[in-house]
């Protein structure tokens, strides 16, 4: 039976929201792609009491793994708590000491801070405090990891710091302790695999699934398949033991089968990777013109590294007189059929691609709301167009839900009829639930 | 003492960082400002039994909260579980399947999908299916939600979908349940006030409020302090009883006092909002010529409502042609100096203010990385530029960290720029942590 673990984030702003938590799924993927069972992440507010609980609601784990509560603030007590818990005594550990104040001396000179003053100095002394026989993980940012023996009430304890850049590269240095390694003794790598569509409901895929489970019994036993609707997409992650690749491979084969064009990263990849590989296969380049979005569609081509290949640049034509004088389109159009219009998107399309000098122009002209909408041209009514050497490629999007939806499902439908075009595959009916 | 609620977020998509979860937080917050203490967040994968023990790990509060498992598919079972919990049979309830197919037909007509075959009938019966003795709320997409009546083992259960837009609402519905209403009978209101600061280290902030309880003692007694720091913005949040007001206001006062100009807002609102205000308020317009960031700033600039009556566009330069061509960047400076400079910063921010003809220009050049750093300028360096009627007001910023991070703190450090010049402070310390 797999080792199992548990996780634990704390923080009230995460609690509550004002920031979103980054470091449980994190863990939850390195601990589950290692072979490691997790089955639960309890989130709690920087109260003793709470995180109390919910470490102790995971003593069932063979680990226990903090996120957070490291900082130099007085509400940052991960730390103490932990070796309440663990019945152990604080120590200042006089290396960790230096290695920190030298740590906060070098970031506050950076930053044009003093970093020598008496509160410093608490904070810093504050994140040198060690539980007795515990071990301590080198720092990242300033604040320590630890890892803390367990005991008769629960299992060992690894105290991470809660910024994600921090947390990351500690924890690679944390599973490779002595103790840790004992208590995750006898995992076997689980294999994922993720297979992504853009179209089809989620209904047709659970139906596709139960069909090929009474064709061909068993043909998921081994198999933890897993389906989520993101932004339009369909993704579904199978995880299986590295003997039921075969199995995995079948419902891949199957999932081609079925939905064809549909399936657009059979291997899982992003459609911003498969659009970033067609684009670079075709030596192509790629400007936007954007009016609902703003800059958003833009600013996602340039998301990889190494993107300058491809992304020239753009124009956020967001007042009409932009969208003249920067892109071309003409006034009398936006006058005649409106800023949101086929037409509109097709000029903005076709003006940057021919004033950027680029292969294709993405053209982006809707009403994000929530004020604006008119019984003829509602919000969620957004106008795209792809424009390149075959042609034009316009497509009417129908969205529904807030601004921020509208804008975000605006963004990813240009990069599915981005990649459709530069794929040759521009049927109507697969532009994908945001029409 | 006030009622506690616990929540559970079920979702293997969410458990592995899929899907960033923002129902959990977003309960939490409503429950605690409605004074209902909430201590933890349970996050599940979509396995029975770590539904069942998130469940019960939560048996001492009164009233369980749980969102997503509604769906359509075979591992979407949440109902099942909650039913088998609180031992109550299923049973398919017609008035709610008459509903939910009327749903789903629209949904797919809209979607040019067949919302009649088989597998849509399959979905649509499976979301019909009612716990004995349940109450079912309204749905607002296709999946209702649930109130489960509670037993010896455990508080009634809400149960709600998994999409934010449809939970959103429909918690309003279940609260106004009378088996809701008496689970968390007795609440008293909490306030939450925010103070928003930019540019204070957060130990300078632990020490000034050490110093407060000593210079004052029991000044913070009655207040739950939280503080976090968030792309180099820190936030303290208070929240207390309504009669704790004055301590709260007096904690607001002391803040401003201690930290001054660095409090951007003392009355919580975002940068965001705030430099919304300031260009409303000047009758000005603004817009944005970016390297790094490639749109990300005008695309933030227009996330407000409105927000076409300052952001008129801008221009996402890229490749350095399009920051000749189109912002007017002389060639020859990019030459001399190379296009990660303070000039072309200016020349960026003049040329767009003069071509778009707005009252402010942003420009934003750097290095995000993870290639093209060198020891001159490395991964991180940035320099921007706002341009306005009293000239030009350029920052060199330092950023540590990856591609997304380089790139987000210098849209942020853009607008509290932005803002320091539109409210008439630009002195040199209040760059904030991005420098």
């Amino acid at each position: 039976m797999a080792p199992r673990a548990g996780i634990v984030v704390t923080g009230t702003e995460v609690l509550t929201g004002r920031v979103s938590d980054a470091n449980g799924p994190w863990l939850a993927e390195e601990l589950r792609t290692a072979g490691v069972d997790v089955g639960r992440i309890v989130v709690v507010g920087d109260r003793p009491d709470d995180l109390v609980a919910a470490i102790r609601s995971l003593a069932d784990c063979d680990l226990v793994i903090t996120s957070g509560g490291l900082g130099p603030t007085a509400d940052d007590l991960t730390t103490q708590v932990v070796a309440d818990l663990r019945g152990r005594g604080l120590r200042l550990d006089e290396e960790l000491h230096d290695r920190v104040r030298t740590l906060v001396e070098t970031l506050s000179a950076q930053r044009g801070w003093d970093g020598t003053g008496d509160d410093m100095a608490a904070g810093i002394r504050k994140q040198a405090l060690v539980p007795e026989g515990a071990a301590w993980l080198e720092p990242v940012g300033t604040a320590p990891g630890l890892v803390v023996p367990g005991d008769a009430d629960g299992p060992p304890v690894v105290v991470l710091p809660g910024p994600p850049r921090e947390l990351q590269p500690m924890w690679a240095d944390a599973a490779r302790h002595p103790l840790v390694a004992r208590a995750l003794a006898g995992a076997t790598e689980l294999r994922q695999s993720t297979v992504r569509l853009w179209g089809p409901p989620e209904a047709e895929l659970a139906g596709m699934l139960r069909q090929l489970e009474t064709e061909r019994p068993g043909a998921l036993d081994d198999l933890e398949v897993t389906t989520c609707l993101r932004d339009g997409e369909l993704e579904v992650v199978t995880r299986h033991d590295p003997a039921a690749q075969p199995a995995a491979d079948a419902l891949t084969a199957a999932l081609t089968d079925r939905f064809g064009g549909a399936v657009f990263a059979p291997d899982g990849r992003t459609v911003d990777e498969v659009v970033a590989a067609l684009l670079l296969d075709a030596g192509a380049t790629v400007a936007t013109a954007e009016s609902c979005t703003a800059g958003l569609l833009a600013g996602r081509l340039a998301d990889l590294p190494g993107s300058s290949a491809y992304l020239t640049g753009g124009v956020v034509a967001y007042a009409n007189q932009v969208k003249t004088a920067q892109v071309g389109v003409p006034a009398e159009t936006i006058e005649r059929v409106g800023a949101v219009s086929e037409e509109v998107a097709v000029a903005l399309a076709r003006g940057v691609r021919e004033r950027l000098g680029t292969t294709y122009g993405v053209g982006v002209t809707g009403v994000a709301g929530p004020g604006g909408g008119t019984e003829e041209k509602p919000v969620g009514l957004v106008h795209v167009c792809v424009s390149g050497p075959d042609g034009d490629v316009p497509r009417r999007l129908r969205i529904h839900g807030g601004r921020d939806h509208v804008r975000r499902r605006t963004v990813v439908t240009c990069l599915h009829l981005l990649r459709e075009v530069l794929s040759g595959v521009t049927d109507a009916t697969s532009g994908g639930p945001g029409r």
